[in-house]
C-alpha cells in the first residue's frame, strides 16, 4: 500500500536543463511512496502561449524523453499528456461554477503578469488565463491527490485548489474532494552558468542531456572570481559559479580545491575542466538513456498512451462521484 | 441535403407551459429544413444554480418529454444532454485560452445581473456565471451550426459566438469555425393569466401538458376587463387576457366573440368557457403525446442517448479539427 496520492504536473516548455532536475529527482524519489500522476499540462501552455503552437507537440515529446532518462518510471508511475485525460476540463468546467471570480483574481501570479504586461496596453488576460489557477486545482482533485511536491512560489496555487475542494465538499455536502497536503522539498538552486537563474531565455543552461563538447563548451563560459586573472591570485570561490558547480556535482573534491583556489594553486581553467569531467560523468547515463528513448519514439508514445489511460481510470472514477454528489 | 447545422438549447427548469411553445414551434419547423442539435443545456443550469441541484436530474426528464410531445422529432433531429457530450466543455475550455476577460464583462446579461445582485453583497459572480456566454459559443462552434434561432434578447451572446469564431480562425489561419447567423423568429408573446409575462415562478403559468380540469381552473382565473361586472356591461376586449388567448387558440372565432363582448352579449363566464374549451382541444393531443412518452421513460432515456451519440460523432470531428489547427 502506497501512503497517498498526488499529482505533479509541467508545462511543455521544450528540453528540460540541469535547473530542473532537483524538482525531477524528487519526483523520481517519491514515486516510491506514492501513488503518482505526472503530467505534462499541455492545456496550460496554452494560457499564455496560445498564440503560437507550432512547437507544442515537440515539445511534448522532448519532455517525455527528459522525465523517462531522469528516473520517471512509467511501471510505477502514470506519465500523461494532460489534453489526453479529457477529465481535467470537466472537473475544471464543473468547479468553475462553484468558484467565485475574485478568488482567482487575487492569485498573485494573475496580479503581477496584469501589473507586468497591463502596461504595454497588450489584452493578456484572457478567459482562460485568469482560470488557469482553477485548471490547476482540477488537475489535482481529479486524482484526488492528498499530497503535491511544489515549490514555494506555487504555494497559493495549492492553498485556493483547498479552499475550492471544500466550497465543493460543503455545498454538496460531500467528502470527495482531498484536501490535498504541500510537499515541499528543500531545493538547492543550481544557477545558470553566469551565475543568474538557470533559463533556457538567457543562453545560461546546460541541458539535461548536453553532450561532452557542451559540457565543455558551457563549463569554460561559466563565470568566475573576476578579480583572479593569474593563477597566482588567490580565489574567492564563494563567488564563483564554478564552484557552486562542485559542490553540486564534486561534492567530496571541494575542501580540496577551495583550499588550492584560495592559496592560488589551482588555474580557473583546471579547475573548469575538473568540473567537467565530473559533470560528463554526471550526465553521461541521463544522455544515453535519453538517446536510447529518442531512437524509439514509439515506446515513449506508447508509454504516454498507457499513463493516459491509467490516469483516465482514476479520473473518470472521481468524476463518476461528483456527478453523483452534483447530482448531474 | 439539408440547408444548414443548427444548434440551439434551453436550461432545465423543469416543466415547460404555453409560452415557451413558440419557440419549440420555431424549432420543429427548421428540423425539415436544417440538421438540428437541440440541446438541454444542464452545465449551463449550474451557472447560476449550482446551490441546489436536488431537482436537475427531473428537470431534464421533464424537459424531454416536453420536446418530444411538441413535436421534436428524434429521427430527424439530435436531442441530446450537454453533459452527455463533454466535447462542448473541452471546445470551451479551448476558447477560453483565446477569449479576453472583457469581452465577456461586458456582455449585457453578465452586467445586469452584477447589477441587479452586486448590491446585496452577495458573491454572485462565479468563473463559470462569467464564462457562460463562452459555453453558448462552445455549444454552437462544437457542431459548426451556420444558424441558430434566437430570440432578439441573445442576439449580443450570438454576436460574441461570432467574434470568437473570428478570432480563433485569425489566430490559427482556419476556416474551421462557421459564423453563424440568427433566425430571428417573429414571436408573439402569450401573457399569463394575470397578463403579466409567463412564468411558472409568478403561478400565472399554463403548464404545456395541462390537464381538462387544470386548463378550466386557470382560464377562470384570467384576468378580464376590470370595468366589466355584469354580462350587460359594454366589454373592452383589447385590455382581456382572455381575449388575448382567444387570437391565439380560437382565432377565427375572434371577430364574432369581439363583438358580442363589446355589445354585451357575452359574459365573461361564458367567453372563458369557450377559451378553455379551445385550448383544451389544443393541448390535448400534447398531453397524450406526453403521457405515452411518460409512461414508458426508458424510450425517452434511449433517445437522449441516442441524440447523445449523433451529437458526440459531429462535436468529435470538430474537434479533431479544432485540434488539430491548434496543433495539440
Amino acid at each position: 500500500m502506497k501512503k497517498g496520492v498526488i499529482f505533479s504536473g509541467m508545462r511543455p516548455t521544450g528540453k528540460l536543463h540541469l535547473g530542473h532536475l532537483s524538482v525531477l529527482e524528487n519526483w523520481v524519489r517519491l514515486q516510491k511512496e506514492y501513488e503518482c500522476y505526472y503530467g505534462i499540462v499541455d492545456w496550460h501552455a496554452l494560457t499564455t502561449g496560445f498564440e503560437d503552437t507550432t512547437e507544442l507537440k515537440e515539445n511534448i515529446r522532448e519532455m517525455a524523453f527528459d522525465w523517462l532518462s531522469v528516473g520517471i518510471d512509467p511501471e510505477e508511475s502514470a506519465v500523461l499528456v494532460q489534453s489526453d485525460v479529457k477529465e481535467h476540463g470537466e472537473l475544471h468546467l464543473l468547479l468553475s461554477m462553484i468558484t467565485p471570480v475574485s478568488w482567482l483574481e487575487r492569485v498573485p501570479t494573475y496580479k503581477e503578469q496584469i501589473n507586468q504586461f497591463g502596461q504595454v496596453g497588450k489584452d493578456i488576460s484572457t478567459y482562460g488565463f485568469l482560470g488557469y489557477p482553477l485548471l490547476m486545482a482540477a488537475d489535482i482533485l481529479v486524482y484526488r491527490a492528498t499530497a503535491v511536491p511544489v515549490g514555494e512560489d506555487q504555494l497559493p496555487h495549492l492553498e485556493l485548489t483547498r479552499e475550492i475542494a471544500r466550497r465543493f465538499n460543503n455545498i454538496y455536502q460531500t467528502g470527495i474532494m482531498t484536501d490535498p497536503q504541500a510537499i515541499l522539498a528543500k531545493v538547492k538552486l543550481l544557477p545558470g552558468i553566469d551565475n543568474r537563474k538557470m533559463s533556457k531565455s538567457y543562453g545560461n543552461d546546460i541541458a539535461l542531456n548536453a553532450s561532452t563538447e557542451e559540457i565543455h563548451e558551457k563549463v569554460s563560459q561559466m563565470v568566475t572570481d573576476p578579480a583572479r586573472i593569474r593563477k597566482t591570485d588567490l580565489g574567492h570561490p564563494e563567488i564563483c559559479t564554478v564552484h557552486t558547480y562542485h559542490t553540486f556535482y564534486n561534492e567530496h573534491e571541494v575542501p580540496d580545491i577551495c583550499a588550492r583556489c584560495t592559496t592560488g594553486q589551482i588555474g580557473c581553467v583546471a579547475c573548469k575542466k575538473q568540473l567537467a569531467a565530473k559533470l560528463d560523468q554526471f550526465i553521461a547515463p541521463i544522455r544515453e538513456k535519453r538517446a536510447e528513448l529518442a531512437a524509439h519514439p514509439e515506446m515513449v508514445e506508447e508509454i504516454l498512451q498507457n499513463g493516459a489511460q491509467k490516469a483516465r481510470e482514476k479520473a473518470s472514477q472521481t468524476m463518476e462521484l461528483v456527478r453523483e454528489a452534483m447530482r448531474i
